[in-house]
């Protein structure tokens, strides 16, 4: 990862217009059982934005799901307008590096727990899906996608930022390594139909309901099919990605804590966070 | 590979209806010259289940059409209604470890031996390709298949088994990684039509006549390509998937006999058959 | 690498008819600044043969832009017909040892700046692109290719050669294993709409300036990206290529010089070139 001097400047391209969803003072993930599928809500007030907390709070959800052998799970937000708007910036920030070690190893491990999931998961992507937000949607086996101005895709170059190779992994699995360069490298974010059509989305939707009930039609599918072996099987399948991340694990987080370390990477960030005070207003 | 407690519940799902072909006294495989192209028929009644003979005659027949230095090798049913219906599941139930562990080992070779075949190989697929159908038919260079009902496609996940790396490596392959999982997962069975779609066959046939002249017409196309050139650029194409099988051969023999010694499977098996029996009445 | 008896009779079909580029007598590689991009011309008449002259200049070219920080690249040819015809087959005829393994790891070496190459590249491909043509253009990130009668392939085993490994992998990075496997074992040379079809190249142009400003706009897309950012995500997805060539170069260079010490190799481009010839009269 990497920061870049124009990082400011690009502030306004990179986020995303968007309505916060109400402020909660509950639990930042809800979930929901509906007929035997879990469905887990992002709800950290305004965007989803991934930090220390809502992190720990997906990996708390995501261990709860699992022991509860649900059907499957979908995963969807509470804002009207955004799945998830990616890491949480202020994480980074004149870091503590104690939490921002904490920080970083949540997030590998809330991937490394979605992307293994043992039971069908899929993302109603019910607004703006950039960075880790894509990141998210990507992991689950299963994506419908609200039509409307939303965007999804891996846009961390806009920021400065290099998605790490198990980002970049993610995105293989999903649509071609030709398609994931040109996205990546450009910082593509891809409108609704875009996305539908290299494949980083299955299916468009009306609404968020909408989105969630083609999410459960493609988990009844699995109605009939054992368990065990739709498991090992999507493991055998995800092996790859998921053996990198064993290996690259300890490095991936050095690194970023080395990025968090760079005199330029904090004066970038101190710009960014000015320019968006200044937008807020 | 898993079992499922519900495999026999889905047995009559999974088995596609077929019209058997003519009891056979002869060999199981027919090997037939074709103006320098050898066409190779399978023929163990009724649907070609890959038994442990049936492997064996594949494997020798393979050798022996390769000592003779073909154009190519075209690989097709004498039944009017099944390629082939896959492994025969009577070598699993109740099986005698010695004969399982031969019937793995030589299903794996008739693989290794079709899959990095020295000559060009294409498959005119006259019928149904589930499972190891589909695997033999993926491992051929070119696919032609006869317009109809049939269907093909790697549903293991329905019978409640993990299809075996290679055959996963063998379809990542030919399919998009993406269209793979969502196969493989599902235990989907493609339509003609979806097939050809998603890349898993090259063309369709109106009859099985037609599928060989297009089988031929891509061999063809090799007349002028120098043999040796041809024949080491697909091995280093292929040269993933192979080395793969090397280094998990034994670990995926021991797997499957581990598999069938599971009482859960040979359970599963019996109700499985014993639902075979009720439908044939 | 392999040669193949049919090689002559084959001469006529693989080499596409091409008019020659003025004779010119100065350097083989013309680098212009555009704007903040370089345009790198291959001009070694007259069809932009890959011989260890023009690989020499091409590799200083590189480093030689490198220094300069360009917004981008842009590779072209001075050919009003040819991009590249690739190889120069007079390297390999009756080839001096040392020069001939100078020459192969200059292609190597060229191919390690282009393909991993800090700026943004893209190909203006004004003609045709066989074999090594095909390398270059695809060792870019973006190809715009003049309409008309063109073609572009890796059509190494119609002259009874195996494409390298990094050849292989270079393809496979830009289309889909199966299309990369069917296109190299066929040693099929696609037109401009089948190459844009299977992805080979993503936009097609009227003429050689329209190529040229279509390469610029897909520059232009990473005015807005931070570079260090940019750079490093191009290099870490092409990292599996680049570090296979890495495991693999002393190997492949000792695999070249043993091909070229075969004598049916050296009887075979014998025959070529003496049809060749018999061609040009």
């Amino acid at each position: 990862m990497f920061p870049l001097r124009q990082l400011a400047r690009h502030a306004t391209r990179v986020l995303p217009a968007c309505r916060p969803m109400s402020a909660s003072a509950g639990p930042m993930v809800d979930v929901a059982d509906d007929g035997g599928i879990a469905v887990m809500t992002l709800q950290r007030a305004p965007v989803n934005s991934l930090n220390l907390d809502l992190l720990q709070a997906m990996s708390k959800a995501l261990d709860d799901v699992a022991k509860n052998k649900p059907n499957g799970m979908i995963l969807t937000s509470a804002s009207p307008t955004v799945f998830s708007a990616g890491l949480d910036i202020m994480e980074m920030y004149k870091p503590d590096l104690k939490r921002a070690e904490q920080f970083w190893t949540t997030l590998q491990e809330v991937w490394i727990k979605l992307f293994g999931f043992k039971f069908a998961t899929a993302a109603a992507i019910n607004g703006h899906a950039p960075a880790g937000g894509c990141l998210l949607a990507m992991s689950c086996e299963y994506r419908a996608m609200v039509s409307g101005k939303y965007t999804i895709g891996l846009n961390e170059t806009a920021l400065g930022i290099v998605a790490p190779l198990w980002f970049m992994d993610t995105m293989c699995h999903t649509i071609r390594t030709r398609d994931a360069e040109l996205a990546l490298t450009t910082a593509r974010l891809f409108t609704v139909d875009e996305a539908l059509k290299v494949g980083l989305i299955d299916e468009t939707a009306s609404d968020k309901a909408d989105a969630i009930g083609k999410c459960k039609n493609f988990i009844k599918k699995f109605d009939r099919i054992p368990p065990l072996a739709r498991t090992m099987t999507k493991l055998n399948i995800r092996r790859g990605p998921l053996t990198h991340m064993q290996k690259i694990r300890q490095a991936d987080t050095q690194q970023f804590l080395a990025f968090l370390q760079n005199p330029q990477v904090q004066q970038a960030l101190e710009m960014y966070i000015q320019s968006l005070k200044a937008k807020a207003k």
